[in-house]
């Protein structure tokens, strides 16, 4: 259990370097250009995404999402008594690897966002951005468990442009990125309903995906 | 049976979510810059694409495109009698992907539009387009049929920008696209010419590919 | 032997579609933004080749170029008797490709390049861009046959930015821009030196790759 | 083992071409937009570190790396005798890679880079990059052995964008970029401790990946 703790803790920490480290790199360099900002940060997200989940998915599962973890102890692959410490190891690998990014590129490492992120419109983003996500790791699980980590990176490379909150779907991301007032940040007021609609989003996919993706 | 509809029905609401959600928040990030923008598009729309063939294929087909489906029906691989409900679901699918889209956006639910995408050049592109199209997935099928995703995934990322129609090459999606005045909308006066010629695709790939491909 | 020679020419002609097309519409969105241009031009190029590869390697070996049937000859895994009907398609093929672009484009189909690409710095890229598709085409079939269609892909969209001809690494995708006055096109006067330095790195790929890949 | 050496000294030389020769052409085209020619230099890297490791692996491992090389022969994966050969010729090939780009786009051939790459930040970039890319090499060679090549290379293109260093993680590379006064240089001077924190990567890495991927 240690081993997938350290693989989760390690995992999360080198999403959020992903995640917030390219963006304040792709911010830096692209000053304006945002649209060029944000691909670079979406492609970055997705390369790093490949990585972790090739490599820890066969240590801890390489959920790195407390949404991933709740989705799978409902279907009951996930013992519910370890949902708990993987929730908290995510969480904390998140904001280690947010502050890990702050170290890299010279910015104070305690900071909190001042980004809004707010509105039906992003909340309904954060549903889908969510559901989608689930509806590739289940049913790439099921039908082709090689490839859920193409799967995921490119899911999320794509989700970043076709959703209006750029795709966060998942909490312990949403929380770490309250802490970085960067390009990828989320002021900590807007976290709490991201959380909500993207528990939403587990729920939809616990009614529909069952249907799509019979139990074998 | 009801499952593969659902199937068609959810691939082909993300797959225009893809498109158009992507169109829409490229264009308001780049502005001006429309080459970034399809750059974006395309990669988006791409990733979506790998994202839905590989998760839904073995439970529909995963055609989300009445050529497509077409195709298989000429080759006997598709029931006739299924061709029509899979078609309607796919425009079904499409259209809710696109008002989908609208609301993540914060744009009216209810748009038709302005975008002219008409001319003999741009018919041919679609005849291309569609043929190019059926040339991988059938080509795929017969020899990788694993690589069946990344093959449709990247040739239509590659296709977004080299015909000048940026490669519709699938009516469901057409028709859809007619709803949304954004950036990957078409003009509704000229989707009907789209879809002839995406048909007369269809027609060229039926005579071709049996040659390349025979049955085995 | 005909089934071939239709692969040949229909992938060689998507080949040309996919370089030539996509630089037509990256250089009409882009502008002054060459870097952008060249960066679609080069990830639909990559796009294409891997669909192409993918689905005609199957068929005819999926060489879509002299230099690379020649390379196959000079190991003796293509019969000399094969050597010119294959590289007369290709040739073909390209031609026709370029000229369906400017249908596609609505340009004069009929045209001749005024880019000039000369110079010895542009002589060497062509000998080392050629020796390098060489060194994966031959380690990729020896090692992971399966993984030739990304290998060129990725190799050429590479390669595109390292060597400062932009890599044709082939005589009939040479001969073919030479008919396009467009972001692609090579002045015609200096197709000669660009075939003769490729045809200079299948010698150096016919004496080095031997050693590093030995027959089995 | 000439093979072997040889192998390592061509696919560290195409890898130098392909960071350097990008990077050229990356800024001589997108002249203030550094962002894009990032991203150009971010891709081009990451598709020829695909192609030479698939290819090249099975022939001499494809560190192409001392610290890669340092980290086997830690592991005992890697004879002790061979670990000096090794760096010998990947630090010959880098800089026969860098005198290639020069001639390619017709700059001077010995250069020294004046580019600055210095600081407590960037150091802690080199460890958790270098970290980092031996976490994807040696989970990838105990989990999905065939997926090492593309794992290295999506791994270092999104590391380009999460490290303030551009990611480095080679002390070959390193010591070799310091021969160019171009986009992808280094400062001779900044290069040993470059080279040291590289090392401290190895040195984290050898204590928490046999935690992570105990030997089978």
């Amino acid at each position: 259990m240690i081993r997938k703790l350290l693989a989760e803790f390690i995992g999360t920490a080198f999403l959020l370097i992903g995640v917030v480290g390219s963006g304040i790199m792709a911010e830096s360099l692209a000053g304006d250009n945002i649209a060029l900002a944000l691909l670079a940060n979406a492609i970055a997200t997705g390369c790093i995404l490949y990585a972790i989940i090739t490599t820890l998915g066969p240590v801890s599962g390489a959920h790195f999402n407390p949404a991933v973890t709740l989705a799978f102890a409902i279907r009951r692959e996930h013992d519910v008594s370890d949902v708990l410490p993987y929730v908290v190891v995510q969480i904390a690998g998140g904001i280690i690897g947010v502050w890990a990014c702050h170290l890299m590129f010279d910015l104070p490492i305690l900071q909190l966002s001042n980004t809004d992120r707010t509105g039906v419109n992003q909340w309904a983003s954060e549903i889908i951005a969510t559901f989608g996500l689930l509806l590739v790791i289940f049913g790439g699980i099921k039908h082709r468990p090689d490839a859920v980590p193409p799967l995921v990176g490119l899911y999320i490379t794509g989700a970043y442009w076709f959703t209006s909150s750029t795709s966060f779907a998942n909490p312990a991301v949403t929380i770490a990125r309250g802490f970085s007032d960067t390009f990828a940040g989320i002021n900590p007021a807007h976290i709490s309903m991201f959380i909500l609609t993207q528990i939403v989003g587990v729920g939809v996919a616990a009614i529909v995906l069952p249907i799509l993706f019979p139990k074998n």
